[in-house]
């Protein structure tokens, strides 16, 4: 995994974070300066990924090569950045792939850095990061943030750089503008309809949003940033969007009766194809939400990135915060996590060079322990399955997909037999990876079964191509005749990971 | 579903628990009296229902047709108590089956009621609230109370009526005796190979139960009474067991190579075939739990659910209890869980003639009502999915294993399309009252979907076969879009359900 700072950051190393949105892909590169980031470049380009979708988990060939191009010239410009200085998520448009690895594998080829696929709700932290790092300091002030994307839109509340509400909702001004105006073609009745349907999506959080309340509201990226210019242009507002001025926008842009024909003071002829759905987008937020006025910030997702990756792998890692956050809500044993994390990083530290295994496996493995007991939550009976389920669907801060569906199955496969689809869900890239951290993990867990307080005296792991040896003490190995069976079934439990697992006894 | 005591007990009235074990098939009947149950009547036949298990989910002939003849006999002597005061429960023989059904409609024809069963969990609490009555109440002592089936064995620690801990092993006398003696044939070298295996299964907990501690050990059911009296006979113990006594009982029975040849003082020949495997049992619990000394009760399974049934429907129903933990656990909205709850009621109270809805389908409603939102712990996105995982797959103190089914099928389907299977879990006679409910609670999401505290002023419900007609106040639904939009996407996200929905204005 990419985009982890497991080496400490000094002063004038470069970061970068790349966007791979539905409407357009954006880079920004940062150089890290006397504690602080300094953005020194920026690009963008109109990439559309999102167009190119054809609604069946599809991608159409002009996208794609649109895509690939754009990521092979972002990639030239951060060649020689370290991979883990560079981060790249991708977003909607390519959460709704049906074979996300057919799209991901040539793009990551064409970036030359690994991308990584995030959740709508892990987008709207990062955006709030984003903007929250571009507004000055207000402790107790309430925030709420609207992001509104070319497939979904993210509404956010937050307090200083913490997200306190956090939705995406599948909504955005590319898939609002097909689903209304698909013809092409615009009228006043179409509007109202397409209101009340958009509208309902924000129905469904808005009176929570509303009974918590914020002092200031802040639209990101292209959409906000358009209409606010129209405003201004308008010279109804010097750049913000408030409710007065929304209607008289809507009103102007509906004097076109078809897409292709709106004009409206200040909007780009790039934005004008897919300004109908974001407006209408927006009109429903203004609506449901109750919103007077809205400011523009020029931070978004991006920015974000580059904040959330100057905490990752040190003290602030959001990552930590969100486990330990689920190890309380599903009240896991903390001292037996803390048995087997502690036997599988003493595993982790003895083959980790003949395995490649780096900082964010450990990382992974070390997570993965901890959690390992968190179905039991649900039920004894096959609790590593309904751990592994609550891990994959549960929006759990910080953390990629790929990220997350690593940790499930980690836990999937923590006891019991090993499925071989196991780790269908992993790019081909974190197979290798996956299955011998695996094999840490089991034998982690199967050592310290008895939950005995006595560390093990010896353990010795040596690893040679996917063959692992585990050395331990006979005599300590003979008093456990348990532990013994448990490891006799070990070699058939993981035969899908293949590897190779020898016990010996040493005197 | 049965067992539910809707209406209030009066002095005199019969009950009955049935209890269709992997060995013995029991029936108790008591008389209620006083406010106490006394016990008037017992039955108890050898089915051995266990042992026609082809070990891939079928039952054999033989033993299937000495079920049902067992069942009729229960049948004919609580032909004139009514369905809600018995209750007859099936446990791992029946978990066991691949097709339940096929055995548990002819079971439920010739027993003349329902047949529910229950996880091993659950089984682990009835037996001990059936053994904690039999005992004179000790304030802050805690009892270990073990019950060796003919195929899983419950482990349990508690105090006073409730459980501290519950486990449940997949090991019992027949499947034992089967597993590891299987030809008949008995040695001592086997007997310890065996005893390493079973002795890993109470490893799993054994830590945990010797930390936590006991006053008091109990033993429950057959293995246990005969191991007791076989201690007696060899004049071992008055009757109770021990450590000392069980070393001299298992040497006497290896004394023997092979079962059919087993002599032990005491033990009947009904219960030699499986003495073997149940004593392993004993001596691996005694073993890894460190066990000195367990008396015999003369309750079990039967005894609790009887008291069981004392509580349920009443204010102290366990399963008003486990409700509201996982309420809590999962930190659920109480205020939009109780809007739902009053709306659900208020539909029901209108339909429940009409639709022969009772008093076991409003009491689902309104769990189903308070749990709806459990899956938006884990993500919002597909939350009534997670919901649903959440409580099929959980151990919920209380509840048959159908009642959960149809807990869990109320919360999946309680928003989207409805999907076909949805019921498949359910017995036949469930599925029109399940079909009924699920729209009910529907309906009542939908209707408080904007999180309103006013009430709904007008809302008739009609009811006629399979057609609802919900009739409301043509100015306050006016009001409310998103609900009418709703509303109208209703008939084709329930066609699974077969119910026609109608809504109508009324000025």
């Amino acid at each position: 995994m990419a985009g982890s700072l497991a080496d400490p950051l000094e002063d004038g190393d470069l970061l970068a974070a790349i966007d791979l949105g539905s409407n357009s892909f954006h880079m920004v590169v940062a150089r890290y300066t006397l504690g602080q980031l300094r953005i020194v470049d920026r690009l963008r380009e109109t990439v559309r990924l999102g167009e190119g979708l054809d609604g069946e988990g599809g991608l159409q060939r002009e996208a794609r090569q649109r895509a690939l191009g754009c990521l092979s010239r972002f990639g030239q410009r951060i060649r020689d950045i370290p991979p883990q200085r560079v981060r790249a998520l991708a977003t909607n448009a390519v959460r709704q792939l049906a074979a996300p690895q057919a799209f991901l594998v040539p793009a990551e080829d064409a970036l030359g850095h690994a991308i990584e696929v995030i959740s709508g709700r892990e987008e709207a932290r990062l955006v709030y990061l984003g903007v929250a790092h571009a507004q000055p300091p207000k402790p107790g002030h309430r925030r709420m943030v609207i992001d509104i994307g070319g497939g979904s839109t993210e509404c956010i509340i937050g307090a200083g750089f913490d997200t306190i509400e956090r939705e995406s909702l599948q909504v955005g001004c590319i898939s609002t503008t097909r689903r209304f105006f698909g013809n092409g073609k615009l009228s006043r009745r179409r509007w109202r309809d397409a209101l009340a349907e958009v509208s309902a999506e924000f129905q469904q959080f808005a009176a929570a949003y509303r009974e918590l309340g914020w002092q200031e509201a802040l639209g990101a990226s292209g959409t906000n940033k358009a209409i606010g210019q129209i405003c201004a242009s308008m010279k109804l507002t010097k750049g913000a969007v408030t409710a007065e001025a929304l209607p008289q926008v809507r009103e102007r842009l509906l004097a076109a009766d078809r897409i292709d024909t709106i004009v409206l003071p200040g909007l780009s002829a790039e934005r004008r194809p897919v300004i109908a759905g974001g407006l209408l987008v927006l009109e429903a937020a203004f609506q449901t939400l109750g919103l007077q006025r809205m400011a523009v910030s020029k931070a978004a997702l991006r920015e974000g990135v580059l904040y959330d990756m100057l905490g990752r792998g040190g003290e602030d890692d959001p990552r930590e915060t969100a486990i330990a956050a689920v190890t309380l809500r599903y009240g896991i044993d903390a001292a037996q996590a803390a048995r087997v994390e502690q036997t599988a990083i003493r595993l982790f530290d003895q083959v980790a060079r003949a395995w490649q295994l780096g900082a964010d496996d450990l990382l992974m493995l070390g997570w993965a322990a901890r959690l390992h007991e968190l179905g039991l939550t649900i039920a004894h009976s096959q609790y590593h399955v309904h751990g592994g389920y609550v891990l994959e669907h549960s929006d759990i801060p910080g953390f990629s997909r790929q990220e997350q569906q690593f940790l499930a199955a980690l836990v999937r496969t923590h006891r019991r037999k090993v499925p071989r689809s196991a780790f269908d869900a992993l790019p081909e890239r974190l197979l290798a990876p996956a299955c011998r951290v695996s094999v840490l993990l089991r034998l982690a867990v199967l050592l310290n079964r008895a939950q005995e307080s006595q560390p093990i005296p010896r353990l010795d792991a040596i690893a040679a191509g996917e063959r692992l040896t585990l050395r331990m003490d006979r005599r300590w190995l003979d008093a456990r005749p348990l532990l013994s069976t448990d490891l006799a079934g070990e070699p058939a439990d993981i035969a899908a990971l293949g590897i190779e697992l020898r016990v010996e006894a040493a005197d």
